[in-house]
């Protein structure tokens, strides 16, 4: 940005470490170094940190034991860890039938793509317009060889909901081998997290879209479940995950999660406000805006935008100009020129693909910075109107919405 | 330790990270938080910090390109996604042998370990009485079916050096196709590491090793090799290691990596003459201390010594009630009560094998801290030795040494 002012939107890519982390982990680096493994006690206490951390995160995910939370780098490594181990140990024996959607983050969509190369049988479930998953589609191709459903918590892109407790269940019910995933990246510190008394065998979350660090995320195992490791070698995280523990980074996801968990209320009520103001402001004040999110079910703090006839990337730099962040698609697909795979999977119209944006808030969003965005996007958009090729449509859109 | 004083001489285990790793992290928390990936100006900052950082650790490898340096979490992460990439790609197709050493960490035993289980061909080299590697045995076990050697550059426990390079050269002369890697993890940082003009293929290191913190790695792999991902998912890490950027440390490891490079010349001189003290000190005043590191080529900051007829684990809580940290083994296997399968593959006698203890060294040890040690380490021995099951023989070996 060439302003100094920055009002970032887009906490769905990351988010600002919260100061109360960072005060968390920055003992662990240079006072407290001692390999939690070691047998003195300057070591010793890194364990316990360890230990008290994984209790937070367990309370976190409201699971049922400490023994059911491995520490990982990412949520991607989750996912991976998650799937790529299921499918490697006993559970998957002899099965080669896999199941996700077509909405998932890439770091599923790539692996079954390695996946269905590697041999495996590969469904992949659509969405509705409003970006509500085909349940129905999904119970249908269930069968006796079906290893393993994937399926997100709530979609980066449009910020839709999927009912994965009730998915879990219905899955056992049709197949009660079949072992559930649950990528909750985007869910997790927007809405309460409850694996104990569901279906669920596995759920991942990544610090950084909560406030932690990037570089840490969290894996929920259910204690029926037996993985193969995805990183071999030493004893840590059970034997499960090797490599010396990220003691400050642990500490850090583990207070993350706690002040996350604390600010849900806010979170569902405030930041909700926050959102809803922007996104009928925007669909009040600009001509040729289109709302994407359209899923009854949502996370607070998300909506998707197209602006018909006009280029995402565009309208992206030009809010920079402004110093206003947000996105198009998802950061990890960004680079790329096609529009989003999310979008595509709900028939969004051409006429909006392209110009669709997220805008993804915060706790630490402010009432200035939004109603600042709210000022800003109207002349952005009816200057880069101005330089659309689609001015015939343009007009016509601008007489119908009369705005 | 009851003691507060804290002499900390378990370097190979883990090291603090260093004030100036730290500031140069910090900024990265909650200032320039944005996601690499994004459009915006806010993450394009990023973006070029790690490209920096990148640089950094090309310089630190001593490689042609920033297109061979991939950042991981951890050394055992490299060591997993190098070899386990490997075997999954074009480089190892149709080959089914591959070698390694009887005494690499266990992310590279157990990890051999499981693909023996999955139908490969394992080889494992021994080393002699001194911890010095069994070349000629290594270069006889090459042959046409051969994809992959897996060799230490520096030995944790000993601090034995490896000829690696020397090592890499005969291997190819013997058989073009076999891959190299190389893990040196506890060489970096304590010789100089330069893959250019080697035949090495692929090279780990660890952050926490040498004064970044505990949770970030880098990868060498030289461009002519094309992995196999690890964790599939985004684009990042030029789609070879998918997850968002740790961008704090990784623009660590690269501050801690140009530290690092700038004080090799005092590891090998002033931290050598304070290791060489210690091990002469102990040697000379403790008369049941025999010297296990006893390879031509070590690095500077490692001694083994073995103290015969007492128990390590006894030793080193004596030495916590010091405030002394060192270890027996290496942290990544203690919490076993079998003695190193280094010591073993040396064939350190029973009677110092399970008293051997590893003192580790680094930039910040003091003298003074040397001289502590070394006044606080007899009287541990002797108060131990009168507890030891093994008098007569201990008697025997105390009039033996005269000390």
């Amino acid at each position: 940005m060439t302003n100094s002012k920055l009002i970032y939107l887009d906490n769905n890519a990351t988010t600002k470490t919260d100061e109360k982390v960072i005060e968390t982990m920055l003992p662990y680096f240079s006072e407290y170094y001692g390999n939690p493994s070691s047998i003195y006690e300057f070591g010793g206490k890194n364990a316990h940190k360890i230990k008290e951390a994984r209790d937070k995160m367990r309370d976190f995910f409201g699971a049922e034991s400490d023994k059911e939370i491995f520490f990982t780098a990412s949520g991607s490594e989750c996912a991976n860890m998650a799937i790529r181990g299921l499918l490697a140990s006993k559970h998957a024996a002899g099965k080669n039938h896999i199941i996700t959607t077509k909405v998932e983050h890439p770091c599923v969509l790539n692996l079954y793509k390695h996946l269905a190369k590697e041999g495996y049988n590969v469904t992949y479930i659509g969405v509705n317009d409003k970006g509500e998953l085909n349940t129905d589609e999904l119970y249908n191709s269930v069968n006796d060889n079906t290893a393993l459903v994937a399926c997100m918590y709530a979609n980066n892109e449009t910020g839709a909901v999927f009912p994965v407790e009730q998915i879990a269940q219905k899955v056992k019910d049709i197949n009660p081998e079949v072992k559930i995933y649950v990528d909750a990246v985007q869910a997790a510190g927007k809405i309460p997290l409850n694996v104990k008394n569901t279906q669920i065998d596995m759920m991942g979350v990544s610090g950084h879209k909560f406030h932690a660090p990037k570089g840490i995320g969290a894996l929920y195992v259910n204690s029926s479940i037996v993985l193969e490791p995805l990183i071999y070698g030493g004893h840590q995280e059970r034997g499960k995950r090797a490599g010396t523990e990220n003691v400050p980074y642990i500490a850090g996801i583990a207070e993350a999660a706690q002040l996350a968990k604390d600010a849900l209320n806010f979170e569902a009520v405030q930041v909700k406000r926050l959102r809803d103001k922007l996104e009928t402001g925007l669909l009040n004040t600009v001509f040729n805006a289109r709302l994407n999110s359209l899923a009854q079910n949502r996370v607070p703090n998300t909506t998707n935008i197209g602006f018909e006839f006009i280029e995402g990337e565009l309208i992206l730099l030009n809010m920079d100009e402004f110093g206003i962040c947000a996105s198009s698609g998802s950061a990890c697909t960004s680079g790329s020129l096609d529009p989003s795979h999310v979008l595509k999977a709900m028939n969004v119209p051409f006429t909006a693909l392209h110009g669709s944006i997220r805008f993804s808030l915060s706790r630490f969003t402010t009432e200035d910075e939004i109603d600042y965005t709210l000022k800003v996007m109207p002349s952005i958009i009816e200057k880069l109107a101005k330089i659309s090729p689609f001015q015939k449509e343009l007009s016509a859109l601008k007489q119908k919405r009369g705005i």
